[in-house]
C-alpha cells in the first residue's frame, strides 16, 4: 500500500482529496497499486473535516515515512513549496503540482532533483488547469519539431474581455463583476497585467524549447489599457481582443516568449473561446497546428491534472526523461521586443480610408481592412508600426490605441 | 540498435518514414534508444525511393527479424492487417496503427494479445488523425469519471457542410468539390454515410467505457439528407449543422454510441470547428469539458500521431494497462435510439409561430427558437419529436426535416 501526500489543504489541496476519494476504484486500477491518502499538509487544523485525521503540521513527518510515494503539491507560492518539493525528490518521492510559480521560477532545479532520484516531477496542472497540454506536448507530439505554441493561459483576463465584448462593460465594472463572482482576485494584478500567463509561457516554451525560460526574460503586458473602444472596434473587423501568452522559434533559432492583448481574428478558434475557460494552441511540423480547450483553473479542473500527475507517478518506475529541460537559457537564446513581427490593429480617430493607404504605401505595409476609426495593416515589425502610427498622425489624425494582431 | 518496420507505404506510411527521418535526432533523444528503419512491407517495389532498398514483399522477414521492435501499420482494412499485426504482436514486437477500422473491428482482440506478449497495440492515429486525444483520455483525464464524448470526427463531411454553410453550396456541389481537392474518395460512400465516423466512435466508446462496441451497435447516420436549406436555416439560429459522432453513459448505466448530423449552437466551440479539422468534446466529473482540435487526416499529421506512438512504445518497458478494453458489449451495455433524448430543430412550409407553439405545449415540450419556416424544440425522445411534426403537420404546415440539436 503506497501513501499519497498533500500539501496544502486550500481550494486545490481539497479538490484533490475530493477527486481522489470519488474515484478510488477507478484510480487504482489505473495504476495497478493499491493507494491511500497519508497525510495533508496545513498549517491549520481541520477537526470538523472527513479527513481531519489526516492533517500533519510538519513536513518532517511525511519525508520520514517511506510508505508515502507520490506528493500532490498544492500550497502556491515559491517558499516553502520549493524546500518542501526538493526534499521530497531528494527521498525519492515523485511530486505533482499546480503551483505555477514554483515551476516557473525553479522548474530546471527540481527537475534535476527527480532525475537524480530516479522519481518525476510533474505539473500538468500548472498551465491550463484541467487541459491536458503539458503530457500531449511530450508525447503524442513527440514525433514533431514544434515551432511555436500560444493560446489563453488566463481565466480571469478572458472572462473579463468577454463582458467587454458581449455585454458592453467597461473594463473596470467587468473586472468588479469578476471579482463578485470569485474569478479575480481583491488584488488582480497577477492576472490582469499578464503575470499569471507570463509564469505559464515560461513553462511551456522551457517544456517544449529545451532550456529555462525565467518570467523577467518574458515581454509582458495586460490587459488594463484595452477600451470598450477597443473591443468594440475588434468585433467590427469580426475579431476578438484575448490576452495571448506565447512562444515562437524564430528563423535564427531564438524563441520570442511574450504575453500581450492581441487583436484575434474570427477564423482562429482561439477567438471564439470564451468565459473563464483557456486554449492552448500548438504548431510543429508533423500534425501543423492542435489546440487543447479547457477550464484553466477552479477546483476540481485543477485537481483532475494534479490527480492525472500522481497516477502517472503511479505508473512510472523511473523519470519520465522527456519531460526534462536545461538549466537557465541565456540571453542570445531569447530574443527581445525588436524582433517582434505581426500585423498591427490601430483605433484612431475619424479618419478616411486614404490616410492609411497613403501611410502604409510609404512603408510598403499594405491595409488589410479599415473601418471610420481604424484599420488593420499587414505584418511589421515594432518600429514600423511606430512609424505607421506616426504617419498617420503626422495626416492630422488621433491613435488611441495599437495592438498587434495574432496569425493562426 | 531497434528496428522500426512500416506495414504498407501509402499515404501515411510513407509520412511515417518521411517524419521520422526529418526527426530521427529528437526522437532517439526522446526515446533513449537508436532506433532504425528496418523494412517497409509493401506489395510494390519502390526503386526510385530513397528508401527503397528497405522494401520488403514477406511479413516473415520483419516478424523473423527479432532486432525489429516496433511496427507502424499503415496499410488499412482489416485484411490482411489484422494477422500481420496480430503476428507481430504474438512476437512481442509493438504495433502503432493508423487503421480505424482494425481497431474498431478486432480492437479487443490486438490488445489481449498485446498483453499476453507484454507489448503494446497502439492507435493514436485512428481517431482525430494527429489530435492527442486517445492518450490524454487514458492518461491525463484517468483521475476522474467520463461521462460523454462527442466531436466532429469526419474532415470529409464537415468540409462539404462548411461550403454549404459558407459558400452557399449545395451539397451535390460541395461534395464534388471535396473530390476534386482529393478529401472525399470516388466512392464517397465511408465519408457521407458516417462509417468512418462510427469507426471512430466504436474505439472512443471502447477506452472510455471499458468494453469493445462494434460498428454496428452504432446509430449511424450521414449527411446526404442535409439542404442548404438546412444549413441556412440553423445559421438564422445562429447555429452550424455539423456530422457529430458521440457516445454518452446514460442515467441507467447504460451507453448510447450514434453518428448523426446536428444541429451545434454557436456558443459551443464544436460550431466554430471548420474545414477538414476534427474536434473531440469530453465531459467528466472533475474537469467538467475539454477540447481537442486539430487536423483528422492527412500524410504528416497522421504520421505524427503513429510516430508518436511509436516513441511511447520504445519508452514502455511492458504493456501499458490503461490502453486495454474488455471483449465485446453485450446488449444490455448499448442503448437503443428510443433511449436517444434531445432538442430538435424542425425545418418547414411557412407557419406562423402559434403553430409551433400549440403543438409544443400539447406535448408538454417549449419553443425555444422560431423563425417563419421553422423551429427548435426543448429536448425529447424521438416519439415526441415525431408526434410534434405530426401535429405541426395536421395544423397544414409541411415538415420538411428534423436534426438533433447537441447540448453543449
Amino acid at each position: 500500500m503506497k501513501k499519497i501526500a498533500v500539501l496544502g489543504y486550500g481550494v486545490v489541496g481539497s479538490g484533490v482529496v475530493e477527486l481522489f476519494y470519488k474515484n478510488k476504484a477507478k484510480i487504482e486500477k489505473n495504476t495497478g497499486k493499491e493507494l491511500e491518502l497519508g497525510y495533508i499538509l496545513d498549517l491549520r487544523e481541520f477537526p470538523d473535516d472527513p479527513y481531519g485525521d489526516k492533517v500533519v503540521h510538519d513536513i518532517n513527518v511525511i519525508l520520514n515515512d517511506p510508505d508515502v510515494a507520490y506528493v500532490a503539491e498544492c500550497m502556491g507560492g515559491v517558499n516553502p513549496a520549493f524546500q518542501f518539493v526538493n526534499s521530497c525528490l531528494e527521498a525519492g518521492k515523485s511530486v505533482a503540482t499546480s503551483n505555477k510559480q514554483l515551476v516557473a521560477e525553479k522548474g530546471d532545479v527540481l527537475l534535476q532533483t527527480a532525475k537524480e532520484h530516479d522519481c518525476n516531477f510533474l505539473f500538468e496542472a500548472s498551465v491550463g488547469g484541467a487541459i491536458p497540454c503539458i503530457r500531449p506536448l511530450h508525447t503524442c507530439l513527440a514525433g514533431n519539431d514544434i515551432s511555436a505554441v500560444a493560446g489563453i493561459l488566463n481565466g480571469t483576463t478572458n472572462f473579463i474581455l468577454e463582458k467587454m465584448f458581449c455585454d458592453k462593460m467597461d473594463f473596470d465594472v467587468a473586472l468588479k463583476l469578476a471579482q463578485e463572482l470569485g474569478y479575480a482576485e481583491r488584488e488582480p494584478s497577477a492576472d490582469i497585467d499578464g503575470h499569471d500567463a507570463c509564469r505559464k509561457v515560461c513553462i511551456l516554451a522551457s517544456l517544449v524549447f529545451g532550456k529555462h525560460v525565467y518570467p523577467d526574460s518574458v515581454y509582458t503586458k495586460g490587459i488594463r489599457d484595452i477600451t470598450l473602444e477597443d473591443v468594440e472596434l475588434a468585433q467590427k473587423f469580426d475579431s476578438a481582443v484575448k490576452l495571448i501568452g506565447s512562444v515562437k522559434r524564430l528563423d535564427d533559432g531564438r524563441i520570442l516568449p511574450i504575453v500581450m492583448p492581441m487583436v484575434v481574428p474570427g477564423d482562429s478558434l482561439i477567438s471564439h473561446v470564451d468565459g473563464v475557460f483557456n486554449a492552448v494552441m500548438v504548431w510543429g511540423d508533423g500534425f501543423d497546428k492542435t489546440m487543447f480547450y479547457g477550464r484553466g483553473a477552479g477546483k476540481l479542473p485543477t485537481a483532475s491534472a494534479v490527480v492525472g500527475d500522481i497516477i502517472d507517478c503511479a505508473k512510472a518506475e523511473h523519470t519520465i526523461t522527456t519531460h526534462q529541460w536545461a538549466p537557465s537559457a541565456n540571453a542570445d537564446f531569447i530574443a527581445g521586443m525588436d524582433a517582434f513581427v505581426a500585423p498591427r490593429f490601430l483605433r484612431t480617430s475619424a479618419a478616411s480610408a486614404d490616410i492609411y493607404e497613403t501611410a502604409a504605401k510609404s512603408l510598403g505595409l499594405t491595409v488589410e481592412k479599415s473601418a471610420e476609426n481604424g484599420c488593420i495593416i499587414s505584418q511589421c515589425d515594432n518600429d514600423t508600426a511606430a512609424a505607421f502610427a506616426k504617419a498617420v498622425a503626422d495626416a492630422g489624425v488621433t491613435v488611441f490605441s495599437e495592438i498587434p494582431v495574432m496569425a493562426d
